[in-house]
């Protein structure tokens, strides 16, 4: 049963449940050498924590990390880096009427199926609280590339969709991650609703690539959008990826694509091929609704919070097949 | 750059160029002793087989496989089971003037950027002539799971949409894999048109899994779900996955899904729950149009034709998931 | 660089550097369900600490595993198992003069040459400190295969050399992990005296396993004999491997073995055949002497310390084929 | 039960039984535009040749490798090479009174144990005949560093040991690749002695490299030691492998070791130090022996032809080594 790392030459192995002692990630392949700053990985790590918009879970989270290994001087050695985060906030409720209860939508059921034992105070591995490792492991990420630029955003939430997407990086994404306004508001006051009647909403969300070299990719099954693929389906609630025009290709006809290679999303041939890489991804609704969700220790909506976590995902795969493609750099004409 | 391996346990690992000797697919990880029969692998390669229809590419290709290891008596023997196809239809014509002429929309100039060197006769890995490899594994991974039933159909092509989905997989497919004549009619009609002009089409796949056993995925990045991504987006033209409800999620509330588990598709938690498994595929229009397109050595369309492979890619993700979880049946209560 | 990594389906991911905060280990592939005793796995890391005889370093760790995920109510949950063991022992004293001066036979050197950057404070990763996190792996991979017995002892130290190879497992080893009471006299003499003079030691360290079921390893790289014998060079100062007659194979004649399969060691073509499993590693002395190792804070021979370490390696190695193996199970005649 | 692939970047996938169809190799991972020169492959192949002299055995083959893929204008595409080598010389025997008959030291019993079922006119996968996929890829290997010089001989077969070490690469190796004119007549008088007699010998055989970059290797699992013992240990009839001084290294002081780092065998901490690298192995007698033995169709030792399998597999660990560190060239200081 082991699944619990991913990447080739940037390998992140995570670890930890909901309600156990701590949750954590090892990275294995960090290069040598390059300044860390823990300030920055925090401010990811914070970008990520509930409990700072109404629309978020009330749930409060310190989340503090703690370097083990892998870090001297500020700067990484090139062996594993180990980081952990203390589960501080796990209430000393009793649980005991959870055992046989599988909550519907919930990873509950297929768990104890799956394993035949499991920890009934929460969701354990299948706990969105697993994705804090991945915050983690995308901040080292980004430090093997720091000029590949990521950038996603929400695009729709419920019946909420962005009109307009953002041309460059630099635009604002507000308080919980939209680039615009008016949409802004609408959502807050959406999610809100949702909130106060124990409703939940999914939506959809963008990633933008700037920056990122020609010739990332493995064919024939490791090409980028298949990894990018199985990176955010590896997501809690994520139920969809699609790249460039996505589901709307199925309409769309060679005449009215292949003139301008803009319409395939930064990738031909499961390559990048060094313009600007976009794709989608779907999130569905939270499946704890009714009096349950009205106790307000639930996010109503996973969007606001998954972009960090999308980021960083993105960054991952993105490293790892850069480490991948330097390994042939002096063969190269 | 090596990518050509796919699966943990149940491994296929793909060679060969559209214009080269021959391609191929070595299988690691095959059981022994299960008995196969060399007219059901070549039946499921004749499903993929162009120039068998009006709206395929005239190209004609035998695609005779060939088994040089693994099997003995038509016995598995547990070993790597090679298996080759020769390329046969490769025309002695001149192709010179490809050399450094990059088709837009096809992997000629991310092959060119990412080796240095190509075969600029064809698309090398990037054609979809590499997929029989897959059907060749697929065909394996099948006799692994022979109670799993996989049953992929097309839903949509350019304008032309399935009103109602087949409930089981008796439901005949039609000439080009569509579970209704009228549409069928109406696609072929319409393929056949965007062949006379040079055009193509892109359109949505369909996947049903029946009978697929509870328990498979493996937390946290290799959920069922994000290996069928990988599985699917590693396809050539495929542009997309979802699972279940789709994108649709993004405008479904947790009040509208969350009291019926059919909506998520057949898994929770990334975790098969032993209910029918639903996803989708959208492909891209071929890039190859205009005069070229003409001259009808090219599929107007990528799905009456992928069908056989996504079934394939399907098999293969859920023999290897099913090998995964066998390893620890002994410690199930 | 990633290579801190061990096993397939019971696999290790190992963490930490002598003098950071901490090491530790992620073990994922855990079948779910199994009780833990803590104080075994205590045990089991005591056999193996420091300054517990007069052989020893006198250097001191406490090493109080600490299980931070995939354990609940005293059973495993199938989920990583993440345990660390903080670093309690380094002196705040002044390293700055060993920044630059690379100890011969040390990792010192090629670390720098590799990386860049190094920890000097320590041997880093190259520490024999690293091992502790294998013996924590080795207690969860025993769980895993309670049937089959692995005993290690040490066969020569120096210029001695055990004269009786003990015949089942219950032979005590004494205060040094040797079988033989006179044995251990010499030895412990011997190795007394070398810490006086600053002098070192290597020697032969042997294995039997016990009811090992036939049919594990994997033809024809993964054979057992192959993962074996990685598993042990990759151990600090080990430099050597040998199956069964070993080294002596050189000079014995077909006749000679050939009539009875005691001489193979219990492994047969690579795979285990289910008799006694039998092989042996040589250790070099240690290369701190001198002024330096007069000090009390080295091992003058890492035997005595290494047995826990061996036994550990060589489970891991059978828990993992062993799960591999089980996967093919049900496909058995 | 895949185990069939070895490498992490420079990757074969091996695959063939002794009575089958063909055997083959396939490369993943080799960098394009590298010159190949088939004939340079097809005199590797020979070297490992039988029937070239009377110490052989007498069966032939002609061993003809076809190169399916990966291949272009004799340069290399970097996509998977695919090279395959039929059988030629099975004898139209009658085999099946070996069907239940376990040959006492082979495969045959564990095979059976193992998988349930087999190819009982042979070795299978078991048989020497495995490895000449191993010499393709090893000759691909080769091409990566073409500056590393691996040079493999043998130092001892039954009672005659070589008494002086070749101190560089050029010194010619004989008839049976034995350094040294005297012992070569004493061990070709020995073995043809032995092959009349139905007996069969052991040895050890020496292993140099020169010019090996320093930094090669990768803590603390995938030590450079470690993934060459591995290497060796995986082929047929080794059954020992040891660094430097090897099992010496237990007899000697640290006072006589330490003080110069040419006894560690150009390998410190697991990672190459420059040095030149010095390994041993050890080879048990062929298990064939007797009146079935007396047919000549089996080698009486298989040193004399494992020489350039040994030196194939040193390669393909070093080219794969040489790019898992070239990934990190650019970080480096």
């Amino acid at each position: 049963m082991p699944g619990n790392s991913f990447g080739q030459f940037f390998k992140i192995t995570t670890f930890g449940e909901s309600h156990g002692e701590a949750l954590g990630v090892v990275i294995d392949g960090m290069p040598a050498g390059i300044v860390i700053h823990l300030e920055d990985l925090k401010k990811e790590l914070k970008r990520r924590a509930p409990g700072q918009h109404s629309v978020h879970t009330s749930r409060k989270e310190e989340d503090l990390p703690e370097v083990l290994s892998g870090v001297f001087e500020n700067k990484t050695l090139g062996t594993p880096i180990a980081v952990i985060v203390r589960n501080t906030n796990q209430r000393s409720e009793d649980y005991s009427q959870l055992k046989d209860n599988y909550r519907p939508g919930h990873a509950d059921k297929t768990t104890a199926l799956k394993y035949g034992f499991r920890d009934h105070r929460g969701g354990g591995r299948a706990s969105a609280r697993e994705t804090l490792a991945r915050v983690i492991g995308g901040y080292f990420a980004g430090l093997i590339i720091p000029d590949v630029s990521t950038y996603a955003y929400i695009q729709q939430v419920g019946p909420f969709q962005l009109k307009v997407h953002p041309e460059n990086h630099n635009v604002d994404r507000g308080e919980i991650n939209i680039p615009d306004e008016a949409m802004t508001k609408d959502v807050v006051s959406f999610l809100n609703d949702c909130k106060a009647k124990g409703e939940s909403a999914g939506g959809i969300v963008a990633v933008s690539i700037k920056n990122c070299p020609a010739g990332l990719g493995e064919p024939v099954f490791d090409k980028i959008k298949a990894d990018l693929a199985k990176a955010m389906l590896s997501l809690p609630a994520c139920c969809g990826f699609s790249l460039g025009e996505g589901f709307s290709f199925a309409h769309l006809l060679g005449s009215e694509i292949s003139t301008n290679s803009s319409h395939f999303g930064g990738i031909e041939g499961g390559i990048t091929n060094g313009e600007d890489i976009h794709f989608q991804l779907v999130f569905k609704a939270p499946s704890t609704i009714g009096d349950k969700a009205k106790s307000g220790r639930h996010d109503p909506c996973v969007l606001p919070r998954v972009i960090p976590i999308v980021e960083a995902m993105t960054k991952i795969v993105m490293a790892d097949h850069f480490l991948r493609q330097s390994a042939y750099d002096s063969f190269l004409p």
